[in-house]
């Protein structure tokens, strides 16, 4: 990977326009049946006309083997080094459901559980409780007090919520209190280093009095805590790249994502329509756009081979607004591969289209798996996409006399 | 990139013979008229035969994206890390008008440039004064004497100068006195290390008396001075690999790079043929040697399509020569691309192609851009072609046990 010190030393500012649409989850495994893959199945004309104008390789998010989070599958392709940025859990999960973090906040993902009189686990989940009821006991812990410092907690889904620590810490290095297993008691906070004692203290004095408050509202009678975080200090794509970013996205996380690279993010609807709606309305203002479309990785996680196949067409379909935009790069590739035969992220390497007047042009005619493999890009990184975008884009001068 | 430690442990000297031949700016892009890239158009029988018995592929010299001048393209070229071993403005000014800089000298770009009667800058660059004006100025710098160092001064061309102060300094680490801009003074020189506290010193002494002694040479009356930098500390080519490396180049600044690297630099001639003429001629007494050609890469600067299908066409009619002193390895590639459309150095992968009976040959029969991203060295860094040069040439043993 191209050192970010390196880019921010030569990039520059430009009218230049890039796009960079993300199909979450795009690359793919053959149907057993066909022996034909996602993106080999759908009839995708404009897609396969892009491919043949453009330059195209495959990608590796992280390295050979390594499947990606979502976390990490953005990070590669806005140009982090996708492991020593890597976001801890209680970051993402806040950024997954809207929640805007300060700089020195630390977030914690919390679990509703079930203890018994003896104050041992029984239930790590407490009997999935509903949405509802999570959300009615997240009220009653946000009245809780704790001196020093202000707690949020926002509820996720069943027995799921985000806790929040708004004070200014040096780090969030403690230990979980969920010990990730029944039949022994929650675990006590243990700070591994100075900067976290303040926030250990803060932690504790929260779960004692989680703990009086929920005595009465078995099953849900306590929290566990785990994946204490704070907001990462990543250098903005403003200050590497010298853009000015826009994100459309539909879903949380990836708007969070995008705001905590420096994105703004344009409010938009629920729609893959809707998002290229939004782009194409904000194209006068930006200089970068990253769009993202959610709906191909659901598909794959639901191992959902038809339902992929056919949103593949729908972007396919919905290409042709991007492209009249004519942007000077645009560049289509997902964050990680998600085939439906897996149902789940997977390792295999990503497909990565790139077009622009300079990209010097392969001779791959079909946007697919197999047809990237002889592209001009050959088998890159999903770091190196961004520095390429950039120089396609002519926003990088030289390095070295 | 592989490290230079671990080659240099694996390496051992052996009578075969490396030619290395750079085509500076060998890459290209398509003529929108054709099509058809300069390769792609060139006529090069030979260069094709050599592809169909050789293994081909294509190098990047930083990183995908990253354009490099022609310092960092080199030292890839040569093995070294073109990042961490980037060279210094000052010192590459002094090393392409052929100056050979010792251990501890600092040398800095010069320019001559306008003050008003306030010490204001009124034009950076002096009103572009002849180089003939440019010598003789440089001729009265030259007279300046500093207590406790030696520094010479010589002339580039119309108002820049190269300024090498013949100290012993542990460090360079001093700011430019050149603003980059007109309407101010110039900046005062600031040390950034205890290191370069002595240097910084000569370097104000000096320019004091630069000012009284140009006050009488208007236009040309104050000078600026940038990029300061030292010689820097490679260790040689000698070291790394055990080899008795030769550089035959035109060019000064070629020749310089080879010698910071520890090549002996051959006596040429102008041409192309002297330069094939004398590698011809010390054929005997080296066993690695470094062919450099220039206008390939001159000609792409120029936008001039049609002369670099020429020079291509040209050193391809001089292959015979090398190809007929049948050297173990022979490595044909360039320090970057520089597309005729782009008229100046580009980001895009360089072709390479190496011969040996070794090389495991791919089906690859044309030399060009396109045909060598099926080839059998894939998509490689620079820094990897002396690795691959070097165990071709069965010049590394065995990693390990």
């Amino acid at each position: 990977m191209t050192d970010m010190e390196l880019i921010k030393d030569i990039s520059v500012s430009s009218p230049t326009k890039i796009v960079l649409l993300v199909i979450d989850g795009l690359g793919g495994l053959p149907d057993p049946k066909t022996g034909r893959t996602e993106l080999e199945t759908a009839r995708i004309p404009n897609l396969d006309a892009l491919a043949a104008r453009g330059i195209c390789g495959m990608a590796d998010p992280i390295a050979p083997g390594i499947t990606p989070g979502s976390g990490p599958g953005h990070l590669a392709v806005f140009g982090y080094d996708p492991i020593s940025s890597n976001i801890g859990r209680g970051v993402l999960e806040a950024v997954g459901i809207d929640i805007e973090l300060q700089q020195g906040n630390v977030a914690a993902r919390g679990n509703f559980c079930t203890i018994d009189e003896k104050g041992i686990i029984t239930d790590r989940r407490a009997g999935r409780i509903s949405t509802e009821k999570c959300t009615e006991l997240c009220k009653l812990l946000n009245e809780i007090s704790v001196r020093g410092v202000d707690i949020s907690v926002h509820p996720v889904r069943e027995h799921r919520f985000v806790a929040v620590f708004h004070g200014v810490y040096d780090s969030a290095d403690i230990t979980d209190t969920d010990p990730q297993q029944t039949g022994v008691p929650p675990a006590d906070v243990k700070y591994l280093g100075p900067g976290a004692i303040g926030l250990s203290k803060h932690v504790k004095t929260f779960i004692d009095k989680a703990r009086e408050l929920l005595a009465a509202h078995q099953p849900a009678n306590m929290v566990l805590l785990r994946g204490f975080a704070g907001k990462p200090r990543f250098p903005t794509m403003q200050e590497i790249y010298k853009l000015n970013p826009l994100a459309v996205a539909v879903y949380p996380m990836y708007r969070g994502l995008a705001r905590l690279v420096g994105m703004e993010v344009a409010k938009t609807g629920t729609t893959l329509q809707d998002e290229f709606d939004t782009l194409k309305q904000n194209y006068k203002k930006y200089d970068f756009f990253f769009l993202h479309v959610k709906w191909t990785d659901s598909a794959g996680e639901d191992g959902d081979f038809a339902r992929k196949v056919n949103v593949l067409e729908q972007v396919d379909a919905a290409l042709p607004d991007l492209t009249g935009l004519e942007p000077d790069v645009l560049v289509v590739t997902g964050d990680h591969s998600t085939p439906a035969v897996l149902k789940g992220h997977s390792w295999h390497p990503v497909p990565v289209l790139l077009c622009s007047k300079y990209c010097r042009t392969d001779p791959v005619q079909a946007f697919s798996e197999t047809a990237f493999l002889t592209g001009g890009l050959g088998r890159i990184q999903s770091t190196d996409i961004m520095p390429l975008a950039m120089a396609n884009a002519r926003k990088l001068t030289k390095f070295g006399a």
